[in-house]
């Protein structure tokens, strides 16, 4: 551990510490800023080849947080995200990686045009700056977020859990060594030294060090963050997704979207919560049927308890939950109208989907509902940077401003006005 | 004044009335996402018409306002930026009718991909939703920013001086019987109906209601705004620019530029406040003196000091002001290298420039600035929305996220991805 970003002031003092971190974050993202695609690639691949060369030094570390989480009562699910081995260790070398590949957004031109004095004006794409990143027991997460940040041309700051705080060290100096050896910034990623919570706290309101707040993580931490924060957030807290099942749906799409976008993975944040039946249509025993028969528990309103025995009766709460568990609540809907109307009432403007062979339908649909992702005839299961063809995703945010749905590169980019002139003054 | 937008509860909570408009601005967002160009056009057309059918009533209010003023004993800057008269009423329809005619950025495709499976992805531009645009004494901005923020899809709540009170609420009973003969919702153009500044404090912790917080006014005004709001806010606090003189710099441009960046209008942000240039430039004397000629005070470091008994020496303080007046710092520097650095210690991130024949020296310019606009040789008193052809604007943003530089028609909305599918299943 060479890298002198080990080395700082005393920890009495929450704010002085992220001061200090941001300040080196800041001269860092200079740095950053202006280099060439290729430098930020080497650096990441360096990155990679120092946590593989690493292998057994992170696995011990790792070895050391799960001995903690296991003597401190962590369940087995979060003892599981907090596990590394050779193969998930050689996977998340893999995956900075795949980033170091990605198509670099720094310096494209969003647009050009001249104007009739002959001044030229483009716009071209530059660095957010400073992105602090604060997240919780998974290890991975402090190579994905750094090797996204740092090929966008950013500085980043990371804040991760204390149950993975061993982990968290042992690969956050691999990264800082690849950096070093690129001849780039050890500053560009810098680890929070300190588990006290007041740390987070001076992150969330450096404003005018921090540019932007990514959390990743449960509702819990993106709550707080979004709630404390001072500086920008992007996030998303809820994945309240609707599959609408129109009356001109095909029927085997409909059963097997229906399955796929709830069942296929229960736990994230793009899994289907409420699924939204036209009256009118033909068959929604199946899609019922379908969903009992893949294990899941069918919460229904009175229209649809009384199609089956096995479908409970929904309360008002179901209507707002995030199950994330293999349970699903279903509504009767009157047609494209009822869904925009339960939708606007219900989604946490996240990713929702209409099935229909209704092109009129569906594009009403598309159009009306105001999420960051909405689809027709596709699984909710999609969102997702990868699947989205971004080559990775740092989150999903369904705020309004800046970037909405997956964010990859682009999203962690803004941009500048560049004029070129021939000497033009202003009449 | 036939609107239901004049209804409101009592004042005496400012979070209730607060809430009921945003509530009733987020049905009308709803509407104005949907509504198609020509009818959006339409409406601010309509709007104008009845701007220019109510003059006398518009002129009268504006008279009631004037005389308070007076009494008020406002000063003659103060008084003139509230006047109205016949032909600035005529300006100010005017204007409404060009936003009308600009090209609508609402359910644009930004970009387009298909995946391997067949799914095809798309991002199209939809509204921000609520815009708050909080101003000072001038009432042409009741307008202005309601044509700007109706024409892009949103919904706005306005809340304008307490000096302007009687003409913003004539002008905006304008606006709203613009709207409704266009069957457009009159809700979407609120005017916050109380000058308690409760209400303002209000507005901006109106997350949820609020997409976002425009501030239009002075520094004072913009600081209040930005230090108290929780919703984003897209604004500037200071433009303090930069005009670099190269080495090689062309003569004849460099006085010209400084002059006109400097004294065309001394008071808009985009105007030079500090001259930097390069030890190695051949005569500063004759750009200190053509500032001098064209009555400006010039404050100097010691290098430019001993070049003219005119020039006064510089405080610390003076790289650092926004003078808004015929005040002007001029510092020596190193080259671009020095320009860069004290462009880094002292710019506000607004408008940057430098003057040089040297194209490697404009292109590292360019490069590293990291301001909202950087130019080469061109005047900074171009930085203006309508000088960059954008037809308007609401503000220039000095910020990192959502929009950078001159905001018009297109930083006022953001982008849903859109996914169409032909039953696509997630693996």
């Amino acid at each position: 551990m060479t890298t002198e970003t080990l080395i700082h002031p005393p920890v009495s003092d929450a704010d002085a510490l992220i001061a200090d971190m941001g300040a080196r974050a800041r001269a860092a993202a200079k740095r950053m800023a202006v280099a060439p695609t290729d430098r930020k690639a080497s650096g990441l691949r360096a990155a990679a080849a120092e946590l593989r060369a690493r292998e057994a030094d992170i696995l011990a570390a790792n070895a050391r947080d799960m001995a903690a989480g296991e003597a401190n009562g962590l369940t087995s699910a979060m003892l599981d995200r907090l596990r590394l081995d050779a193969g998930r260790l050689g996977a998340i070398a893999g995956a900075v990686e795949a980033v170091a590949a990605l198509a670099d957004p720094v310096g494209a031109e969003i647009d050009r045009t001249s104007r009739p004095n002959g001044m030229v004006l483009s716009r071209v794409r530059v660095p957010l700056g400073v992105i602090g990143i604060i997240y919780e027991s998974r290890p991975n997460v402090t190579a994905d977020a750094a090797a996204l940040g740092l090929m966008s041309g950013n500085a980043v700051i990371l804040r991760g859990g204390s149950e993975a705080v061993h982990s968290n060290r042992a690969i956050h100096a691999a990264l800082a060594a690849g950096l070093s050896e690129a001849e780039l910034p050890a500053d560009a990623v810098q680890l929070v030294p300190t588990q006290d919570r007041a740390a987070v706290g001076a992150l969330l309101r450096a404003q005018g060090l921090v540019d932007i707040i990514i959390p990743r993580g449960g509702k819990g931490l993106v709550a707080r963050v979004q709630d404390e924060a001072r500086v920008p957030v992007l996030a998303h807290l809820d994945g309240i997704c609707h599959l609408y099942i129109d009356a001109a749906a095909d029927p085997d799409r409909a059963v097997a979207l229906a399955v796929n976008a709830k069942m296929r993975r229960t736990g994230i944040c793009g899994a289907t919560e409420t699924i939204l039946i036209d009256r009118a249509y033909a068959d929604p025993r199946a899609i019922i049927d379908a969903l009992i028969g893949a294990g899941c528990e069918v919460r229904g309103d009175s229209a649809i308890a009384a199609l089956s025995p096995h479908v409970t009766p929904a309360s008002a709460n179901d209507w707002d939950c995030e199950y994330l568990d293999a349970i699903v609540s279903i509504a009767a809907v009157d047609g494209v109208e009822g869904a925009l109307a339960h939708i606007d009432a219900h989604s946490s403007r996240h990713t929702d989907a209409i099935v229909t062979e209704d092109r009129d339908a569906a594009e009403r649909f598309l159009a009306e509902v105001d999420s960051a992702i909405v689809m027709h005839n596709a699984s909710t299961q999609f969102a997702d940077g990868g699947e989205f063809g971004l080559g990775a995703e740092i989150g999903i945010a369904t705020g309004r401003l800046h970037a909405r749905g997956p964010v990859a590169l682009e999203g962690l980019t803004t941009y500048k006005w560049l004029v070129r002139g021939s000497g033009q003054t202003r009449p």
